[in-house]
């Protein structure tokens, strides 16, 4: 199997029964990186740009979880197959993700077209799964129509994944008070379409100062869409299909207006400066620094003494670096 | 104040009348870094390297400030003078360590040889407080004989607290169970002391847990001096002076040992290395990125396009990249 070619064969075809492995296969070869990761994702890359990708990010207890298996089962009664990543930013393990998978697996079993794989975060470093585009291209290789990608847990992952989406719902659900205040600017500026849910809880209030912080937003930006607020109660899938129908028409207004090409650019603008930063880290200085690694010792150790300032030593490793370029 | 030269004058006397707020506006430059940031820290390096900087970490609810509190009474009962750093790396607001601060001024008010400062984290990057090893040098430069760094919070600063102090306390209290074991790892290379607090609770069960963790790794580690446990009651105070008196001997053991100059050397080496990275990204890097605007943005848009794969657009930048630094 890990002869590229050969999965990629397999990754284009559901009806082959080696199909589901080889996505397995395919997103744990990227998932790991590396020269097959690397190699895996340049792959991918020409087969992809036909899948659908929407981020769900919102408060621990919004209900999240259970709203993006509706919305899958949505997308399922219209004849697309959907691909459903959960990331858990917050932990360097995957364990209350794949506990929420086995749940999951159950709720969609026997259904071919669901398929449900969980991704760690980077721990300690924070920020999102470092390989969730990669796992993306995947899908979207795979022929996959539709990829919900569903932050679990805290932390910054909530606006992050707004990053390698197409589209991104903010679950939002009553009671929350003073913890959306503080959400709410970086919130903002990622939603494509508010989600209240647990609307049997009573969302009026929440309904108004959603629409109130919306009103107020776009007379700042101009380049948005109107962002449409929804309600649903997930446990019993009202709201869904409505909601399914918004993401379809957020998709086509924005593809009209240009804002879904801007955002392609932007975010593949923010990609490329990204790996250019890694490139010049890893493959450059990281060498260089190890390659000086006596010179290093000694300014370290002349410092240590307070014989040399550390502005010095900078100074000096700068030439050093600047002549090693020419 | 904003003249460097006369504000090193007043932070090198105590006596004098405008000296803490000499102090107070130092930290505050060295905080917001920039060019007088810069200009402070390179005037204060010089000055300083006679202070005892000693870290504080552990677990939320095991009593850290508390015991803070009554180590710096401990040092100034003989004579030193303390400075206190909390650190929130969870939050890039200072609430909590404010609220916190308020108390501890009235604990300590009046006394002229407490100094208390609180430093907030990076917010969502995580991490310690950007610049906490230049105020760390402030008080340095300004006379402190002891700097108490303490962690407010949870999360990676945690460890990383280690790379910027000169003794680490690792702060433990019974009842912790699991978590100490996923944290144990981490918190054993970083240990200098281990501070086994709410004793009144019982703590043998995980004194033996942490005795034999040490002789596993002390197995590993040839490098290192025999981590003494202590057991201590914040609350009433009791074990603190023995703390105090195992922070002396390990500090005057570590310098017999030369373990003290080889950390000190190796911290320095990973300041200048990390320190060569921001200014390879912010002096470099991001102006090249800048210039090649028009050429970001038809890259970004024919990849979103698909017409070019990603490796292809990296593989122009770098070459953009390295014929502009010949």
């Amino acid at each position: 199997m890990d002869n590229i070619e050969q999965l990629l064969v397999s990754l284009r075809d559901p009806s082959n029964p080696g199909y589901r492995r080889a996505v397995a296969h395919a997103l744990t070869l990227a998932e790991q990186g590396g020269a097959a990761g690397e190699q895996l994702a340049q792959a991918v890359f020409p087969l992809g740009g036909h899948a659908l990708t929407i981020g769900f990010t919102g408060a621990l207890g919004s209900g999240k979880s259970t709203l993006v298996d509706q919305v899958a089962a949505e997308f399922r009664c219209r004849g697309k197959r959907v691909a459903i990543i959960a990331v858990d930013p917050s932990s360097p393990f995957s364990h209350g993700a794949i506990l929420g998978d086995r749940i999951r697996m159950q709720r969609h079993s026997g259904d071919d077209g669901v398929f449900i794989r969980s991704m760690a975060g980077r721990g300690a470093a924070g920020g999102l799964a470092p390989r969730l585009l990669e796992a993306i291209a995947v899908f979207d290789a795979a022929a996959w129509d539709v990829v919900l990608v569903e932050t679990v847990g805290v932390g910054q992952g909530d606006t992050l994944v707004a990053s390698v989406v197409d589209l991104t719902a903010v679950v939002l659900v009553p009671g929350l008070g003073d913890e959306i205040q503080t959400m709410k600017s970086g919130l903002l500026e990622v939603a494509d379409l508010f989600v209240l849910n647990k609307a049997d809880l009573g969302v009026e209030r929440l309904h108004t100062e959603v629409t109130s912080m919306l009103e107020l937003s776009t007379s700042l930006h101009t380049d948005s869409a109107v962002v449409p607020v929804l309600r649903t109660i997930a446990l019993t899938g009202e709201g869904v299909p409505l909601l399914v129908e918004a993401i379809d028409t957020q998709r086509v207004s924005q593809l009209a207006s240009g804002q879904w090409q801007r955002r392609q650019q932007r975010q593949w603008r923010q990609r490329l400066s990204s790996r250019m930063r890694e490139w010049l880290w890893e493959q450059q200085l990281a060498p260089f620094l190890a390659a000086e690694e006596e010179t290093m010792d000694q300014l370290a150790s002349a410092i240590a003494r307070r014989s040399l300032a550390p502005e010095l030593a900078m100074e000096q490793l700068r030439n050093l670096w600047r002549r090693r370029e020419v």
